[in-house]
């Protein structure tokens, strides 16, 4: 039988940097995220299986995908880990065709919606195949953004259907178990206002560079944990007081708070990670032209946000009403066929075809 | 009469960014501080003075100075700090004239040995003129410390005559006073090796940038003391962590920890400047591109260590061995003129001519 699925990317505005160490595998943070589902960037993914015993075959962006690579072990160790639970998960063969309709690996979060996209069509599998295994482990919203996350931790946002501003909570208490069920679903992630909500919103994402980047978020991520001497603090900071700051500012639609509480939390990121030892520092000189602009714009007046991810590419928040301004004052720095303007969007689908 | 005072800048490993708002004026540090007094960079100062009402005239680098002029006003606050305490620094009149052998306000901490030369010299006065108050208030170098530490925080650190490796200890208890005597006195710099502890080691000033840097040390400490959410974390760190293995590394003459230690010293001041609200960066392209350069060559082995102030000049820290190296492999990124190689050396003096 044949699946499609799709899942947006979504760009986070208080991050997502470090694992519980303790459970390293199964990305359970260190804090609580908050992000935004685009309209625009996704994933699309076709899942054909069949009675087997786990074996895929993967095809990404029309390009079959060697066992031995990189790709493909993450998607092999995701159905790996999976099977630890839930060994159901190999009473199938899997042939899984995606391709982003953006440049995967260039900050777009691709292993976002990718994961996000997969996970929907797996949950999908079972509610076709197996109810018992599906009512167990796939029967919410909540369940298929747990199963995302342990393909990559963003992933976790892209599930929820509703899109919009969702939030991401870490485990609502300290984690000490054996129990493999308990690890799988404590953290996950659920809409908190959905994209209509603010509707002149707009996110720009600005390619200053099309290349992977030098340091996976993964390894980066672990080394700030294990050296940064305040990531526990910065941790706090953004759990207790910058995160509800924001999350009512985003209720409020009130854009000069959420543009300042974004900044800050893209600050102290990568604060954080200059901090790591060895340093980390993903933003090039092109980043802090665009930051510098940013800052000079508003000092006239609140009109952006910039959030800087695992990467040098920015992404600017502003509203509609401010978006030709913004376009105009930014050819100085980016072509224009560099920016990409989308908005909120739903969420993950998937469905039999 | 005429004194004639000589001090050096000094350059910080444990860095002095934040002052006790409660007392603002008086440049008490929220933490200790680590420095070398060097040897070829330093302040003259000759200072004439007849009995009068505190009239100053003032000479920087053969360049008379206007009453209103900023440079004016800094040394005129200085004197009025001081005659709140020592009411007889009014007693006298006071010709100065001061000159700097390297370029000033360009990063080359010329607040610090200007001061400190000023101090040594005020203090000389009042041991010539005014026993009583000298030993009072004068009697000793760490009193003197505290008195160049009014003018400007790390001026304290170019006092004592010794040099070499000087610690700028913050106040023992928390300071709740009204006492003024108190306030003076409460923190003082000392040297902890002279400058032949550690023969070897060579400091490298790297001047990237001539032009004085965009935001006053003065306003960027007080931003971050009020708007970085993780400032208290970092002091905390700074002076239980890295201030007591930075100085344990300096003892052994293990540059390996030292190296290590001064880099992270360094990474943790800008990044609490690039967590302040609204961020301050120092940094500047170039000097990202030293920063890779030195992990770059301590990546097969430990050479170098990078130290960066308010500014975007570094200060490089290696050893004699590798002296030459280190020159060659600069010179692909700054010009050899740019660069002054100089090492630890003696504190200030005053004396009578």
């Amino acid at each position: 039988m044949k699946i499609f699925s799709q899942a947006p990317t979504n760009i986070a505005v208080i991050k997502y940097w470090g694992k519980n160490p303790k459970f390293e595998d199964y990305h359970i943070p260190t804090k609580s995220s908050l992000s935004f589902s685009v309209l625009d960037f996704y994933t699309k993914t076709y899942l054909d299986f069949k009675p087997g015993n786990g074996t895929i075959f993967l095809e990404l962006n029309n390009k079959k995908i060697n066992p031995n690579s990189e790709e493909f072990l993450y998607i092999k160790n995701f159905f790996e880990k999976l099977s630890t639970l839930i060994k159901e998960i190999k009473n199938y063969d899997y042939s899984i065709k995606t391709e982003n309709n953006f440049p995967t690996a260039a900050g777009f979060a691709s292993s976002a919606s990718g994961f996000a996209a997969l996970a929907v069509a797996i949950a999908k599998v079972f509610e076709l195949s197996e109810p018992k295994i599906f009512e167990k482990y796939f029967n919410s919203e909540q369940k298929i953004s747990s199963i995302a996350r342990l393909g990559s931790g963003s992933a976790a946002r892209s599930v929820p259907s509703a899109g919009g501003c969702v939030l991401w909570s870490k485990p609502k208490q300290d984690l000490t178990t054996q129990d493999l069920n308990k690890i799988f679903f404590c953290s996950d992630a659920k809409t908190l206002f959905p994209p209509n909500h603010w509707e002149d919103l707009r996110i720009f994402y600005i390619q200053l560079e099309k290349k992977e980047k030098k340091i996976k978020s993964r390894s980066g991520m672990k080394q700030s944990v294990s050296s940064c001497p305040i990531y526990s603090n910065w941790v706090d900071y953004e759990e207790n007081i910058l995160l509800p700051s924001i999350i009512k500012a985003i209720e409020k639609k009130d854009f000069e708070n959420f543009a300042k509480s974004t900044i800050k939390a893209s600050n102290g990121l990568h604060a954080i990670m200059y901090y790591t030892f060895p340093r980390i520092r993903y933003l090039t000189d092109k980043s802090e032209q665009i930051i510098e602009l940013v800052l000079d714009i508003n000092s006239k007046s609140t009109k952006l946000a910039y959030s800087f991810d695992a990467g040098p590419n920015p992404v600017l928040f502003t509203l509609k009403d401010y978006q030709e301004e913004i376009l105009d004052a930014l050819s100085s720095v980016v072509n224009k066929k560099d920016i990409f303007i989308t908005k909120p969007g739903a969420g993950a689908f998937a469905k039999v075809i």
